[in-house]
């Protein structure tokens, strides 16, 4: 299984997403604003990978002495959508004993439960396939974007390892490409056959009846069943309600926020508009041109078929009832 | 008004809009085979202006004296999709007199026909906008896609004089990035205000109410209303109905092919995925990643709301009646 991170020699050590998949180099990350940087410039990125590296990157300012409460701002403040980076700081914030030993455990801690939950959500999700069929997802949910396996993408792996999948549509995910660099790169490894699509090509797919499912991953989720995720994801939403095409989000419960009723409360990051004008580094835009870059969307909750976490499938309608075990400290 | 392609010399010059906007270069075209080369490798695009450059494929291949129906079968295979390739041909090879003059004069009123209809394309699509709006378009539709002011982008443009246009979000149009490259570039020649956007977050912009109207150019419509254009286009007019934004579908007439009777009966290209997997010809995606990179998308005419042609507005429902002067003559 990939991993994304490894804690070693007191350092942790971090697969840098963003030359994937031509370049293999390893970060060495040695403080918390090593970490923050390296949430922030994407190195890595999906959600419950992100709430892992902040959780390490408290473990690096327990380790140096640093006020945990500094690094919690600092930390908290790299990216504002996905949850699961406030709710592992939050875990760490509430220990007794904020020594470095008991802050690394916990870490650890979270690390081990995300894998964990990705199996339980791949397992319970599969369940949910018929027979053999080809599912259409976006962005990298795989073990680059969690601990190890995936959340819509190791439902995709279960699912194949049970003979169910005929074929993954990847949608290439702009402007940062996940789809083509990180899941392709996964399903390349685990040879699972697929093909990537133009982000804009996905609703043609649906209107030719060749996707039999869409899974994709989330930021955030709202009680209402409101799911952030990937800027594209809504329109894959949308394409598939029109054509009868069950949509399902895949995320472990660390993603879902009952502190927020909708989707409206959550605060959708907009990066850098290089993003979209440069290729490569290489400018492709008229010079001064202007862009709107959302990292994420919102997909309404009325739009999602079910939702599938690690204590399994919720289906619509939504709200999320109390009895899913999740806090929301925030 | 910038004009892509200029009779010179008898030769044809052509904007090569492959290495726009950061080039302006212009291709010396002396035979129909370079012609032909010139529209499969995009060095011009749009469907207005493949059926202006077929008609001075065929004014080279007069000039040169080879048989007219080998150039026009060469020329007829450089793209499938876009209709205006074929009426073009079909015109030139009904001449009674197929001397070079003759087809020369007849390129040329081609060509001069189009800057006609886009005009009254740009009039007749102004008129649908309400007072000052908002208007979000695909790929390129303006003088580079024609012969000069362009559809979708005509009606921008006339309206953009007329005092109601606040905004134009452009979608960046993968792969090519026909939007990015060169509707950017047209609309900052124009000084109209607009923001590129990923073509996955035009649905999140919709679902924001950012976008009065959704406005895009066709390569073929069938009598029906079904329309072929840019892959995309389709997820935008599924994102325009739920959401209760118009969408308006502006092609002159010799886009619309009453020989088909629906969507379904158009070819619909499919180009190498080196389109997709490089991006300014760097390897992005891993190698040998398969990819299905279809060049366009069919929108059924039940989601559109109008379709503005020289003639009129057509509204829906579709399909077109006899009284367009539009032969089937493929």
């Amino acid at each position: 299984m990939i991993r994304p991170m490894r804690w070693e020699s007191g350092q942790l050590l971090m697969l840098d997403q963003r030359v994937l998949p031509h370049q293999e180099t390893w970060l060495q990350l040695e403080s918390w604003e090593d970490v923050a940087r390296a949430i922030a410039d994407m190195a890595v990125r999906g959600a419950p990978a992100i709430g892992v590296a902040a959780a390490y990157g408290m473990a690096l300012a327990a380790c140096s002495g640093t006020d945990l409460k500094l690094a919690r701002q600092g930390l908290a403040a790299s990216r504002p959508t996905a949850v699961n980076l406030f709710r592992a700081l939050d875990r760490i914030m509430a220990l007794d004993d904020p020594s470095y030993e008991r802050v690394l455990a916990e870490a650890q801690a979270i690390e081990r439960e995300d894998v964990e939950s990705n199996l339980a959500i791949g397992t319970f999700g599969a369940e949910l396939l018929p027979g053999r069929c080809s599912v259409l997802t976006i962005c990298n949910t795989g073990s680059l974007a969690t601990s190890g396996h995936g959340t819509a993408m190791g439902i995709i792996r279960t699912a194949f390892g049970q003979g169910k999948i005929s074929m993954v549509y990847a949608c290439e995910t702009r402007p940062r490409l996940q789809g083509l660099r990180l899941t392709a790169w996964e399903l390349q490894q685990d040879g699972i056959p697929f093909r990537c699509i133009a982000d804009g090509a996905a609703a043609s797919l649906m209107s030719q009846r060749k996707v039999d499912c869409v899974i994709v991953g989330a930021d955030r989720i709202a009680a209402n069943g409101d799911t952030a995720n990937k800027i594209g994801t809504l329109a894959l939403a949308l394409a598939a309600k029109h054509f009868g095409v069950p949509f399902y989000v895949a995320a472990p419960t660390s993603t879902i926020d009952l502190s927020i009723s909708t989707g409206a409360e959550i605060e959708i990051e907009e990066r850098d508009g290089a993003e979209i004008t440069h290729a490569e580094e290489t400018p492709v835009a008229p010079e001064n041109c202007e862009v709107w870059n959302p990292a994420f969307d919102v997909t309404p909750g009325e739009l999602i078929t079910g939702i599938v976490t690690e204590e399994g499938v919720t289906k619509a309608p939504f709200p999320f009832s109390a009895r899913l075990r999740v806090s929301s400290t925030r």
